[in-house]
């Protein structure tokens, strides 16, 4: 497994792969990697000659009031775990080698970008969207594998690749979850013991919501206010939104929502914002 | 000479090229070709394998009031000039090609595109780099060729190519003139006679001031108040902005300025807009 932390090193190298009609498949994250992230390297691996994985904390997708400084890092343990994954590649630049001096060029999807998560973090998903872009000219892969936990990052990755013209595949990997249900983020490491024996009660939700609307629930309203009420049981809880989208773009649900839906939420347990989503299936009636 | 309209065939013919490790040159243009563009392309062309010209009036840079739908348009005598200059291939995609509906993703490059003619045309230089990173990714050129006449839509373009890692180079070709020295525009149509005969007072000017500046003058203001001065000589024009500004990123000059700066006018004439400017090289004092 080789280690890049240069871009010039990395563009090279991936121009070696393409010349020998190696595919090349890539899984963008911010390190402190686990069983989700791993789950996104075999995926690759299975189709793919060349596996490159970014390590890369994104300055530009946390607010000024996020927790960049002190987001979770422990590169040592990431490259074992990219190795056992049968990682070829780590890119890791540094800050500097991705936002040089003089540095201003903004991406945004303006649309698909402002409700759910981006309507409390009204630049993530630009930050998410030019730094995707940005990756994706240095490790020029076929394609790309994005873990459908972070919902809408892929719906707005998609659509900046689709808008743009990239020669990129967007790949959804499933979410990847604990034993008792929980969404498996590096943020869960910010849980305390009784929140992190709480949580769990958003993915039952989910599950919840998804077994009404199988059973033959149509109307929006009645399956947000299940969400919502349940979620008000949490005692450690605060919920930050609970909302009912359209797949792709995820514009505001109709009052009788038909076909492919997204059940999206996020709950605040203590200083960790844990997010969470099911895709739901409206019948289409007539 | 291939004529191609579709994204999904401009980027297969891009693959085929590359794949068989055949430089493609490119040279991006809203057609009406003048003199101007086909110097690009005999540029392109002298170092190239392969000449891709686009023809695309791109809604994206215009703003609401500005002149899209009459912005002249000749594609036959467009395919002749470029047929003469060796283009190998024209991508002339339509409007619905290029932005289908949901199309959202914006590129800004804030502070190279604010001065100069960012100031009265707020969206320009945002439309601008987000057609050439799909161009560019349509095409997948090894180089492409911009006029040094839109000194600032070439910087902008540079800087966007390097903030995102674009694997693109890009050239600057050399502004073209008719033989009094009024600098080749496709828009050099909307004069009428009369400004037609007074517009190369612009160029004078320029020359005027390169030459003051050869002779030791030190000054910003010295240069600008000649300019200014020397303009509003024109009894048909209206200055829309004179100004001084340093290369690469357009920021605004010292009182004293030191090395490469840019030094750029837009002037109306009747219902033209006729940009122009000149390096100034200040010698470096101590």
């Amino acid at each position: 497994m080789r280690l890049i932390e240069s871009v010039a090193e990395m563009q090279d190298w991936a121009w070696q792969q393409r010349r020998h009609g190696r595919a090349i498949g890539f899984v963008p994250t911010m390190g402190y990697l686990h069983e989700g992230h791993v789950s996104l390297m075999r995926l690759a691996r299975e189709r793919a000659d060349q596996v490159v994985a970014s390590i890369f904390v994104n300055p530009m997708q946390f607010g000024p009031k996020e927790d960049l400084a002190a987001y979770p890092r422990d590169l040592e343990r990431d490259k074992a775990l990219c190795e056992a994954a049968g990682v070829d590649v780590i890119f890791h630049p540094s800050v500097e080698e991705i936002y040089p001096a003089g540095y201003q060029t903004q991406i945004t999807v303006p649309a698909v970008a402002a409700p759910l998560c981006g309507a409390s973090r009204p630049e993530h998903f630009g930050g998410v969207a030019t730094v995707c872009c940005k990756l994706f000219n240095c490790v020029q892969p076929n394609f790309a594998v994005f873990g459908a936990k972070d919902f809408q990052q892929l719906m707005v990755v998609t659509r900046m690749v689709a808008d743009l013209n990239l020669p990129v595949e967007i790949v959804a990997g499933p979410t990847v979850r604990e034993a008792d249900g929980l969404a498996m983020s590096s943020r869960n490491v910010y849980l305390t013991a009784s929140e992190r024996a709480e949580a769990p009660i958003i993915q039952r939700t989910l599950a919840e919501a998804r077994a009404l609307v199988a059973a033959g629930e149509t109307r929006r309203d009645t399956v947000l206010a299940l969400v919502r009420e349940r979620l008000a049981g949490a005692s450690l809880g605060r919920v930050d939104y609970v909302d009912l989208r359209k797949i792709p773009n995820l514009e505001a649900a109709d009052e009788f929502p038909t076909g492919r839906h997204l059940l999206a939420v996020a709950v605040f347990f203590g200083r960790a914002r844990l997010i969470d989503n099911q895709v739901l299936d409206f019948a289409i009636t007539d």
